[in-house]
């Protein structure tokens, strides 16, 4: 006699709608292999109505949380899952999100993201800000609003000229007496490639300067992230975040495994890029043969943070690699020492992040050489301790 | 080689479908021009699942939102938009405004309504009233919960004895220990009218007396604001609410056009009413052949507020013709002053607003008439500083 | 000429999908009546996409919401009411309750369930906790998170080894670097019985000792709760939890008719257990023919409460039989008495509760007569004040 046990909900992902794909295409971009764009939305839990976009280009995918502020949620390429293991069990529509809980740390009830974005009005710890232009603006709270906002306005976009496919929404960051930003976001990539990249472009809609601060909380768990991965990067300076980085400040570039009791630990850094103003920051592991690479413009993110985070799985192993407008200190401070932007009426911010996934010892290879040529004349002044301007000094 | 963008959303209205129209009743009514009443729900961004009502009487429509506690959204009249372009991209559902963010002012981030409600149990500034009855009620947000909270009970109303047409919702403002009121509202026109009114009962349902504030924040931009428009009603007395206010007391009643930097400015008045109880209020243009009147019982909404907001358009470029049972002050103050209503258990307060369309300078010229009239042998007080009972003294 | 009011929504329950039944099932328990467990979700106003598992044995309905951390909303035996009219009007959707609205005990305005859990991680009333481990856990709002998290994997059971049916979800309050808690949850039946159980199991997934506070806030209206209604439980002693409920201590077994003005009284209890470690608690109307046992092990819930709350019923004439991990102090108080369990990375808490509706003399005379059993040769220590370590003194 059978037992019956029927499932209502409890996919990881939800059923995909077929926006377009490489076969409803008609255009050259139809023949670069099978690729598509697709439209789905969760059910049950704390996902129930999240929406979500996937950008398969025929070797990766990559999942977009319209709901989440345009986050990336997670991207696979080669059967390879690229992000973490977030101990919150996502992706967590922001009406279960409350910014004001946990002291203001609210933020981390909803964590658990590829790429999440940090503000767009504020970001860093939160507290009160007595800089701030108003009540309106200095109730701060961790990491801002961006990633609890969703978007409208939704695209799939197969571009011709461009050669590209990818997926667009604008998130609104807006208050009556306040800040009043559009971002409007896009992910893409090409057929077949091993790179997606994002693009989003910050329009300050209102008709006063307004505060900026924006970081891309880049977070990577295995398999980049293992016992003996490595970080590279070029860059003048590396700057432990409190004592409790600086402890370590001499391996800052290699990772432990999955450690019980571990504690995070952040460096600042200021990066160096090449000629045309690119820089590029690597996550690799031990056997150097595969690894992950940021590619971003240091004119438009010259801030940047690795967050090391190797505490075992279950609390959630993993590493962000961060780059920013600014570092993620109080935004009073931060204001201090002249890393909040002002946009002004009607000016849009641009900022564009590349990933390149590298799946062999030869790709790995070359960006460690690119990035072994930047570092070239430079020496890396490692402090000891945090030091002004990066960070506060307890 | 077509490119393609395939929209997922974005509309500003969602599809409607038709509750019943001039079509399918069955009744006089019927006979009486093309209208209709439909039901609809956005999706997408911040505006995803709010519920909305169309009531079209076949020369006007009135939107109006159940999932934002029955607030009129907008309406058009001869194609003429009626409210006002917020910052905020609305309508945003509840869930994505959390009244306690920004120091208690995140109820900003939902405004963008032509008629908001603040109340039931408190309204005005947040803040921490220590002659609440309990702590359940003493922690003050910026214009109280009734616009954030979704109706139930929708109607979609045709009364052949009335002859009109309406959509009723309840909303229930409630919980253990503390204030339990419904409000069971209804938005309702004529066929063919260029007037729609509001008649809203507010029903303490539960079993001690409970005080109740309540004000209709009614707002206007374009075209009826416009620089040179005119506010003109009945008064006895207008009272600058700060100091700001009082470097303009004598031009309280024209306003500019979009003025960058331009900081708000609100008036209190104490208006005069007809035999009848009726008083109204007029927002015409320079020109004096386009308006629009608010009228309703100064026995139901003693107070009123002109809110001046004539910042540039990207700001939010506005006014509010607001008459409540009380003044936008801090609940307790309101309180000192006898203008916090106490609701007996079982009582229903009754608040009803009609909203005259005036298309030509003859409609205009008409209300202007009767102001005239009702002002008749009153003199105008205009007070040159913030006085005590209407606001605080600095 | 026809008025028409056309009903958009309102009806008490949502129409439920059927997952399966005793047609449906290939199994003995298909000849054991009809019985059948369905899925529905609410729409509209404050209780929309609330969703809803119906556990129907043939003669019994309870009624579990996923959406609010599966708590029971209601049951309904032989046509008689479980459960009470709270004056807030249900099920509320998470997204309208804010936790820290009303100085943090916002939980008050979507509370209306038959059993609603108190915790996972905290409980009690809201406040700063001191001995917390960090910031992320010392923000403690009213009876904690648990009740407004939705649930995922969702599944309908019909087992027919142990002759049962029920409904199971798992709950997720987790956080990054703070309490990371599955809860899977069973509600369960028989075919034909009057008794539905919980069994509920939670895991700390995190890597760390986590606290947890539990408490079954179990609410029982008319018909069990009225004039002349008892409570009977085997104890060993009554401590009033204020100078309030110290007032009656002497009346703790017998409760009021609804009475206007009535102030909650709540009693903690030191329950005695048979053999098999089973206690029982019973409230049975004044004839003595109609009651409700709670049932539960004082190893896995070793704390009772009684929440007396005769209030009129426009207030919520309600009371409580709460058993618990700890008793319903704050936090920081029930860790200083050792009532706050600390559990292990990898380790399960099981709790399970059993509800025996009881509709004749005979059936509340069974258990009346196990109570006295138990009861015994314990003599009842009646305190006349609030007393340590049970409650604080003022």
């Amino acid at each position: 006699m059978p037992s019956t046990r029927i499932q209502l909900d409890g996919t990881s992902l939800p059923e995909f709608e077929t926006l377009v794909d490489s076969d409803s295409h008609e255009g050259s971009l139809s023949e670069q292999g099978d690729w598509s764009i697709g439209f789905g939305q969760f059910w049950g839990g704390l996902s129930a109505n999240v929406e979500i976009l996937e950008l398969n280009n025929g070797r990766m995918s990559v999942y977009v949380l319209p709901t989440r502020g345009m986050g990336i949620w997670r991207a696979e390429c080669d059967g390879v899952p690229i992000g973490w293991q977030s101990p919150v069990k996502g992706p967590v529509h922001p009406a279960f999100v409350n910014l004001q809980n946990r002291n203001g740390l609210g933020w981390l009830d909803g964590f658990d993201e590829l790429v999440a974005r940090c503000g767009l009005a504020f970001n860093g710890p939160p507290g009160h800000d007595d800089g701030a232009a108003s009540p309106i603006e200095s109730d701060i709270t961790l990491h801002g609003r961006v990633a609890n906002l969703a978007a409208r306005d939704l695209e799939a976009i197969v571009d011709e000229e461009q050669s590209l496919l990818g997926v667009s929404g604008t998130v609104d960051e807006k208050t009556l007496f306040g800040p009043q930003f559009e971002m409007r976001s896009t992910t893409w990539t090409r057929p077949g490639s091993t790179t997606f990249s994002i693009r989003d472009e910050i329009t300050n809609v209102g008709s006063r300067p307004t505060e900026l601060e924006l970081i891309y909380h880049n977070n990577f768990g295995k398999p980049f992230l293992s016992e003996g991965s490595v970080l590279e990067c070029p860059t003048r300076r590396v700057v432990p975040r409190d004592a409790r980085a600086a402890e370590n400040i001499r391996n800052y570039q290699t990772y432990l495994g999955p450690t019980p009791g571990y504690t995070e630990q952040a460096y600042f850094f200021d990066l160096i890029a090449d000629d045309d103003g690119e820089t590029v920051a690597l996550l690799r592991n031990q056997a150097a043969d595969s690894g992950i690479a940021v590619r971003f413009q240091t004119s438009q993110l010259p801030c940047f943070c690795v967050w090391k985070c190797t505490q075992d799985e279950a609390a959630g192993y993993v590493t962000g690699l961060e780059p920013g407008t600014n570092f993620p200190n109080f935004k009073a401070f931060e204001r201090h020492h002249g890393r909040v932007r002002i946009i002004e009426p009607g000016e849009t911010y641009l900022a564009e992040i590349h990933f390149d996934v590298l799946g062999s010892a030869e790709a790995v290879g070359e960006v460690h050489e690119r990035i072994s040529r930047l570092q070239g004349q430079f020496d890396v002044q490692l402090d000891s301790q945090p030091v002004a301007p990066y960070c506060p000094i307890d």
